[in-house]
Parts: C-alpha cells; sequence; structure tokens
C-alpha cells in the first residue's frame, strides 16, 4: 500500500510536515535559551535563575507558531490519509499536498520571522483550500456508505 | 477498506469532526476581527494600530475551545480508525462514533455561548466514553499479539 | 493487518501513549478543583464565585505537560503508523515504540512532579530520537515513489 504512487506522495509530504514542526519546537528552545525566557522555574534555575521564569515575546510568536500546526497539519495527517483511500488521480492528489506543504511553510517562515500582515492569514487560507478540498471529496466517497 | 461498513461510519464523522475544528477556527478569527483584540503586533497594525495586540475574553473562551478539540478530537481519529480494524459491529462501532460526534458538538455549542456550567463538562466526560471504550477494546485485541 | 506482530505492538503502545494524555488531562481537572483555579467564569460561579477564575501555577504546569504530548505524541501516531507500513523488523520496531513510550512517560511525570531540571528535557530529546529515526526511514522508502 505503502508503495502506491498517491499513498507514497502524501507519506512523503505529511512526514516532511512533521519534521518542520520539529523544527519549530527546537526554534523555540533555542530562542528560550538566548532569550533566557523560561516556562518552568526548575529550568529557570539550571539556567540562572528564577527570574528567568518569564514570557518573552519571540518564544511566544514560536509557540504560536507551532500551535496554528498543531491545528492545521495534524488534521491534514487524517485527512490526507483518508484522501488517498478515495482513489484520487496521482497529479490531482500531488497538488493538493503540494499546495499544503509550501503554504503551511510559508505559514512558518513568515509566522518566526513576523512577515508583515496579511502574509501568514493568506498562506493559512491558501492552506486550507486543499484541506476543505479533500474534507469534501471523502465526504462524498463514503456518505453513501455511512 | 474505505467502503467496508464500519471505516465509512468512522471516516464520515471523523472528517465532521476535523470541519468542526475548522469552524472553531473560522470563528476565533472573526470573533478576533470583531472585537479588534490580536495576538500579533503585524495583525494590529494592519487593523489600526499596536493598541489592538491585546487579550479579549472571547478570543481566549474560542482558544480553549479549540485546545480542547486538539487533545480529545486528535486521539479520536486515531483511536477511532484503529478500533475500526477490531472488526466491531456496524451498530455498535456507529454507536461509539456517534455519541462522541453529538457530545463534541454539544462541547464546542457550550463553550462558545459560555453555557452554564457542568454543561460543557458532561459533554466532554460524555465524549470520552467511547473513546475510552474503543481504546480498552483495541488494548483487548492487540494484547495478545504486542 | 492489525494481527502483524509490528502493527500489533504499535497499535499497543500508541493506545497507551493515548490513555496516559487522558489521565493528564483528568490530572489537571483535579488539580483545577483541589485548587479551586478554572480558565471559565461559569465553572468558578458554580464552585464557589468568580474570584475562581484565575491561573494557578500547578494547573499551568499539568497543561503545559498536556501541550508538549500534544506536540509529539499526535505527530507519533502518524509517523509509527506509516513506518509499520514500510516492514522493519520486529525487534527493531518495537524498541522505537518502547524507547519512545518509556520516554515520554518520564517526562510527564518529571513535568507534574517539577522534577529537577534537565531531567525533562532529558526525557523529551530521547523520545525524539526514535521518532526522528522513523521519519527518515520513511522518508527513505517512499523517496523514489514520491
Amino acid at each position: 500500500m505503502i508503495y502506491d504512487g498517491v499513498c507514497s506522495c502524501f507519506i512523503f509530504y505529511a512526514v516532511l510536515l512533521v519534521i518542520k514542526m520539529y523544527i519549530i519546537a527546537i526554534i523555540t528552545g533555542q530562542v528560550r535559551l538566548r532569550k533566557k525566557a523560561f516556562a518552568n522555574p526548575e529550568d529557570a534555575v539550571r539556567h540562572g535563575g528564577l527570574q528567568f521564569c518569564r514570557l518573552d515575546p519571540t518564544v511566544e510568536r514560536c509557540r504560536r507558531a507551532h500551535r496554528n500546526d498543531l491545528e492545521n497539519i495534524l488534521p491534514f495527517l487524517f485527512v490526507g490519509a483518508v484522501y488517498c483511500l478515495t482513489g484520487p488521480s496521482l497529479a490531482m492528489a500531488r497538488l493538493h499536498f503540494l499546495v499544503f506543504v509550501l503554504a503551511r511553510t510559508l505559514h512558518s517562515v513568515a509566522y518566526v520571522f513576523a512577515m508583515r500582515a496579511p502574509t501568514r492569514s493568506l498562506a493559512y487560507i491558501i492552506g486550507q483550500v486543499p484541506c476543505v478540498s479533500m474534507a469534501i471529496q471523502v465526504l462524498n466517497a463514503v456518505a453513501t456508505y455511512a
């Protein structure tokens, strides 16, 4: 199954997106260390003292980027997988996945580097288009059997 | 596989729940615009000035509803899928999925409209019952092979 | 498929991790009741008055532990599933899953009980090793077909 064209294509892009999420987590950790802004007293104590248990705008920005990924990339992992099972053409499927991957990558870059609005919001909306399209196609495919 | 009764039934309800999560995200965005309460300075600047980079109780309420969905609907997408593979009867499976969908829909409505406690908590608990039931059945099914 | 060794093994540990996440949610709720610290005014009113709609450091700690699970366990549910499809040996697969389960369990315990740094961070890093390893193996397996 994994060596079917559409499934392989989906899995490839989906795992890239998971790695993108891991990278945001690493960036958050690095910013915490550099800005000395920790969420937990035990971390702050280890890095100089309780005064470093504090909020930092850049850390919060990274966390919002990460949370937005949780809200959008994680549902994509499911919707994309069941969309593959509906038997789309490889070209159509690849188009859906590619638009999502590019939009979500732009979203992360726009978020972390605080690019001028509405870059990030546009990337979010463009990324939702293939998701909603796949969701509708899946509902269509299973509705008569559900 | 997607045209098996239990799987179709699961996919149908699961995708509906994902769409429900997307709707919460849209509501959050609309409330941000209407209340002029943005999380990012670049968004606030685009909508009138840095003073609109601020917290708003209704926005935070929508975000809590969304986060609770992440905590519960996303695990359901996995537990429900593997539960389908254990070969339950269609009637039993549909009952599990339907209770979860109705409970989570009530949970979102109760959250966004701040309905009197303990409506939202009850909806949460009722939604967890089919999840825990499916989790136990899955553990039972695979335990001897794991 | 569910009775294949590697898949059963994965599903077993994955469902245990989902139950672990449910337990964190239950702990958060219990701490909210014990500390009388609620996120919603309607809950506070039901438990004594609006003054109990407030933040509490222990509640926030539980919520951070839960959020870190969302960021790491949920992607594992996907990456582990597609890793199973690449046909790893049972011994190798079990090693990956077991390291992740033990590391994430230690992570939760270290978080909730505020164990001395860097226990929690080490548990996080150790848990990421099998995830990144599986992600790379999956990319390798599907790259030529994607």
